[in-house]
């Protein structure tokens, strides 16, 4: 058995009318509600936005990339700072990934992004060779060449210091074949037990590892997967790889997974922040969540609002030219509080650095808003009747 | 005569040791302490930090300048969303320019802007023509023809509605010719009375214009300058144009310019914010500066540090990639109290926003900081000791 002394999580509350529940994380840095939302700060910093920004808009926990970091600055550097918490000026829980999802998914190239929504970053195709001991990379940076390995990624994300750290699993494209996602998932099994091995040997109590559940979109194999996975001593658990092509698939994946999981650990859905794909997978029993969306869109001037179609709204566009109300006229956050549509657009047009800062703003302080909205509707178990009224506009 | 009901300008102390004056400039949004620096938040946003930035900063009064918000998004515009204080979110002292100094040294090249450390900005050469009536010029944004005169100019800065507004001057590059320039000065004077009468036509108390020293670096030029400037009723005066090859010069033409100017009402140096130029020039009786340069050299890696040459540390340098300490240990700021250098080291290498972000919100502070420490010294009557002492690292 692993114990995790600094760490808890304890289910408060469950609803009558879906799997959604209601939940205390315990962290060394802070204990937070789930579901929540995990802000990412993808290279230690979240673009257009800073920590006061994210402490204004009561956000709870962010996460950083260990791939980006382990190229730049270096995680020798970040544990000789005093870690990652410390380098970036956030004292609250924090997770990093194993660095996997970015290699695979840069290295397939764009098909892999596509299903979470993401575009193609403009990396050129970096993986190299992905063996039993681990994968081969080309490093953006400088063109070097790189291996991470389960043990290395647990050693990289031990100098990070990150609360919650995942484990390296390989992330296969959706449209690859059963026989090798089925390869791909034991791999994954394989290397998760190494990645608890070498996680045990440096275990000093302040951070949690979570489990990966693979399988794509195949119901055996998830249900594989979830049952290996639950049989470890984990602290949380994480469903990854290919949620299938369209949303609804992914809602039926994530149940395949679901079913096979144990309740009593937490359950991250990795790289999902939609607000339909919210509201659905919290219905099915999701802890946590984090996409780049929220703060990606605002630096292509979209806002979130829940009043547009797929909850978006474009302030670059002319309609809003001459628009003296805010952004979200029922949003309490800095933007909307004090700036008109106009202004935005106008900063937007004018390319002003401020024009994405706000849009930032204003759309991490939606999520938060949308997660407290869960919870409400969970505490009042009247989850099923809450998503209608929200979504239904 | 002309009033100006909601202003105020008292000189509260005056120096021994140098012509230092410590002086309360009241404005309709607020009265600030003088000397003071005003910051360029040159298309209605500052560039890297927000207004809240600002007044963390204890920043007193910024400026926007007109001739960029005459293009875009238009002074209609900025009107009917009640102005630029509205608009931008700041409700303490502003000031706009004419617009006339864009048009000039852009219209003339690079060769206006070197004088006062500035690069050139990529624009193209866009001014057409100048004749008795006005200036004729070529918008950057869609290349359509367009005309400023001083009477459109006090009419588009009555739009904006800054506290404080100039006059249309034309700004000569420094090195044309003495009968150039005396002829440039007159006709600025022609200017100067009309921009007063479509000043008084307008006038509903909530303005202060500004009327402008020009000259060149001719003695008896700016004696001329500084005398008629100083009989018409204007609320201050700003000393403009060319003001030499170098700083030597520049503070000799400062001295020029301040011989003949009356010391009743306070007197603005346009364009000027280098350290050392801000402790010259205070002691010889500039109340107000303003400078694009504390916020620009951010956005290039470079922070405002009393203990370096020139002033300025290069984050950007690789002898700042494992450096723990502050950027300034002895800065109150939000970047120095919660970052290290190799931290703001790494976000600009990895082309993070924050990184520019954090040193905007540094420079700022150290402005403001400086200035503080300028008003202390005239306070304690230490002027010419607390300047060697402070320029003395």
């Amino acid at each position: 058995m692993l114990e995790y002394p600094g760490f808890n999580f304890e289910v408060v509350k469950e609803a009558s009318d879906t799997n959604a529940r209601l939940g205390l994380l315990t962290t060394p840095h802070g204990t937070i509600e789930t579901p929540n939302f995990i802000f990412c700060a993808t290279k230690a910093a979240i673009k257009g936005a800073g920590p006061e920004d994210l402490r204004a808009a009561n956000t709870d926990i962010i996460l950083a990339n260990t791939y980006h970091l382990l190229l730049r600055p270096g995680p020798d550097l970040i544990e000789k700072m005093g870690g990652l918490h410390k380098f970036m000026n956030w004292d609250g829980p924090m997770l990093t990934d194993s660095g996997g999802f970015q290699i695979f998914s840069l290295g397939h190239g764009s098909v892999a992004e596509e299903i979470k929504g993401k575009r193609n970053s403009g990396y050129q195709k970096s993986l190299k060779k992905i063996t039993e001991q681990g994968a081969t990379f080309k490093s953006y940076i400088d063109g070097s060449k790189k291996v991470l390995t389960p043990e290395s990624a647990i050693d990289t994300q031990r100098k990070l210091g990150a609360d919650i750290i995942l484990v390296l699993d390989e992330c296969t494209p959706f449209n690859v074949d059963k026989r090798y996602t089925e390869r791909s998932m034991e791999l994954s099994h394989r290397w998760a037990i190494r990645s608890l091995e070498e996680f045990k040997r440096g275990h000093n109590g302040k951070q949690g590892l979570y489990g990966i559940i693979q399988g794509g979109v195949y119901e055996d194999l998830r249900l594989r997967a979830s049952n290996f996975i639950s049989e470890q001593p984990f602290f949380g658990h994480a469903i990854g790889g290919s949620l299938g092509a369209n949303k609804a698939q992914m809602y039926e994946v994530v149940e395949m997974a679901m079913a096979g999981l144990r309740k009593d650990k937490p359950i991250h859905l990795l790289g999902i922040g939609g607000v339909q794909d919210v509201w659905e997978n919290v219905a099915k029993g999701i802890d946590t969540f984090d996409c780049v969306s929220p703060t990606r869109i605002a630096r292509h001037g979209w806002a979130l609002v829940r009043t547009e179609k797929r909850y978006r709204l474009n302030l670059m566009n002319a309609t809003h030219r001459e628009s003296d109300i805010a952004v979200d006229p029922e949003c309490d956050c800095r933007t909307c509080q004090n700036y008109s549509r106009a202004y935005i657009h106008y900063l937007l047009k004018a390319k002003e650095l401020q024009g994405m800062h706000l849009l930032t703003v204003h759309n991490i302080r939606f999520m938060t808003r949308l997660f407290e909205t869960v919870r409400e509707a969970i505490k009042n178990d009247n989850y099923l009747e809450a998503k209608r009224a929200w979504l239904q506009v």
